[in-house]
């Protein structure tokens, strides 16, 4: 009964997944061309170029089921594998891969997104300007990741050769809402359709990167238009496995931004605060088994730790603090760990998280 | 801040303890002279017998720390490194190892036994007979789990030649008690003393081997017996580690019957009954990071998956249980692995285990 899985990436989300899938009985081999990847603490390591094709076949073939981690990868390299089982389905990578197939994807099934408009000279960036107003944000429209290829366009002559500047490629622009709060929408889509969707997840960033995330409950209002928003998105792509839709609430309205066909940072409190996380679910439901549905979620909270690690001791010490490194080496803006938090309310979570971050220095 | 754990011993244990320190920034070697032990999908492997004193010294000079999954080890072989990090101390293994030497230690430690003698011939067991009357039960003294080394004396003519019968080894004889239940005491010491029990675990086993565990309150007297056997017992090995102290249930007296100095079968339903399971609290002890105090204990119990798997499918479908393969072949009479269940109360989780045992074959 031992089911193989092949996961393009060998970062950390792949070290979550398979320590999260060895109990289920199933093998792990990595692709990945890093020499000693953190995921392979598990499993066996192919060592290859996402998009070296051999290598990609025999990731397939040494495989029962193929997923991925990351999505940086080649679309158009995982198409020449499409007979094998391979879940998320490359429809969801390539909207995911580019900001304006993701609008468009957006609108298409009923999710409200800020107003946008596709950037390919400076003169589209002109009219966008004269159409949108400020303030706008202007994003590169692929390989966009923790907020890297991003510019903030607060006045008029700031957009002046800003086209030339971002490097005269495919540009997204969209106004810029203030909004009260960032959310994720994290959830599970099995090869059946089956939908488990986790508590939404309340997100603070830091130059562009996730700091911190509190499990929340945000109303009846919100809740609804949150699984609405997922139902529809997973069904469009018939989705298969977990994926996280990053909103902004603009008073009682959520509006989509983008989402990740894949494992997500902002779900990782799902390890220590529910039974079955979004590892599980994503490895239950790539290799066709039944989701975990009985989620006994508690309320729970993550910091990441970004660059170092803080002081391992005083964090265990604290009841309710859960750790979890991933054996990578510490250098700034690098994710290297992160801590969960469960408590008996959410606001005792948020009072431990603000604690942790002044202890270990990571307020500002 | 990688700690370097070595393992003696690659079964199902060492596998569990792997698969719970890897969040932690733990590494695993694994010593163990099985080809392809199950624990080393997570972990190092040196091939070696287990008194291989050069491999074991190879184990030490490896890692910062030492530690067992499995009792028949050689305690000599384990004095000679006596120098290094070693958890459990050697001290209680050797007490373990030998059922004379375990008696005394849970009568010097005030934990009541069954009436009891050391057999050392057939003159010794005919004077036993006579002193404790029958039933009894003759155990070898070394080398006994899952019930192998065992023989019931229900009738005097039964004694005649027992003791060539089995094997003219040093024996042990006990009253065989009537007792209402078997209950485990699990719980963890740390190097300064620290200790974090477990809810109480009553077990069910079938031909000697344990087949069902649930946690359960059997009230407050009992509790606070074994409350006080545990740490009676702890101190005066001066413990470090998970320890299993497996006692009767007569009236409302618990009596000691052996413990293991390792994480326990009978603890596995923490790994989804509480947020620091056995193995984690066992690494953070023997590592001399903080216990997992904040244990948030649910009701929950345990089905263990003997000779060959049933099928997984079937019981991922079940709301509130969780699935634990070891990557082992199936044989009769086989640990390969268990199912963990989990829920809102104590009677539920009997229910989910019995509808288990008679849809997946189990009952008797």
């Amino acid at each position: 009964m031992t089911i193989k899985v092949g996961i393009i990436g060998g970062g950390q989300l792949g070290r979550m997944l398979a320590l999260s899938g060895a109990p289920l009985g199933m093998q792990f081999t990595f692709l990945d061309p890093g020499e000693a990847p953190c995921a392979t603490v598990a499993g066996r390591h192919i060592r290859a170029a996402f998009d070296d094709l051999p290598a990609l076949e025999a990731l397939c073939d040494e495989n029962d089921v193929v997923t991925f981690e990351f999505e940086n990868i080649s679309a158009e390299a995982l198409d020449t594998l499409s007979a094998r089982e391979l879940y998320p389905p490359v429809a969801a990578l390539r909207a995911a891969q580019e900001r304006k197939h993701e609008k468009q994807l957006f609108e298409s099934v009923g999710i409200p997104v800020a107003p946008w408009r596709a950037i390919n000279s400076q003169a589209d960036l002109d009219q966008a300007v004269a159409d949108l107003g400020l303030p706008l944000i202007a994003k590169t429209r692929t390989l966009g990741y923790d907020g890297k290829g991003q510019t903030r366009l607060q006045q008029a002559d700031e957009a002046t050769d800003l086209f030339t500047q971002m490097g005269s490629v495919p540009l997204l622009v969209e106004r810029l809402v203030s909004f009260d709060s960032e959310l994720s929408i994290i959830g599970t889509r099995a090869r059946d359709g089956d939908v488990v969707i986790y508590p939404l997840t309340r997100n603070w960033h830091r130059d562009g990167i996730l700091h911190r995330s509190e499990c929340t409950d945000p109303g009846n209002t919100l809740r609804r238009q949150a699984h609405r928003h997922f139902q529809a998105l997973t069904e469009a792509l018939d989705y298969v496995g977990t994926l996280a839709l990053e909103c902004f609430v603009c008073d009682s309205l959520l509006l989509g931004n983008e989402f990740a066909p894949r494992v997500h940072n902002s779900g990782h409190w799902t390890q220590n605060g529910t039974l079955c996380s979004q590892f599980e679910n994503h490895l239950r439901a790539v290799t066709g088994l039944p989701l975990g549905h009985s989620l006994h979620a508690r309320p729970a909270g993550m910091l990441n730790l970004i660059g170092q690690l803080p002081d391992q001791t005083h964090v265990l010490r604290q009841p309710d603090c859960y750790w979890h490194g991933y054996d990578k080496t510490g250098r700034p803006g690098r994710k290297i760990g992160h801590i969960n938090v469960v408590s008996s309310d959410q606001k005792r979570v948020a009072e431990r998280l603000d604690t942790l971050e002044r202890e270990l220095g990571l307020s500002r």
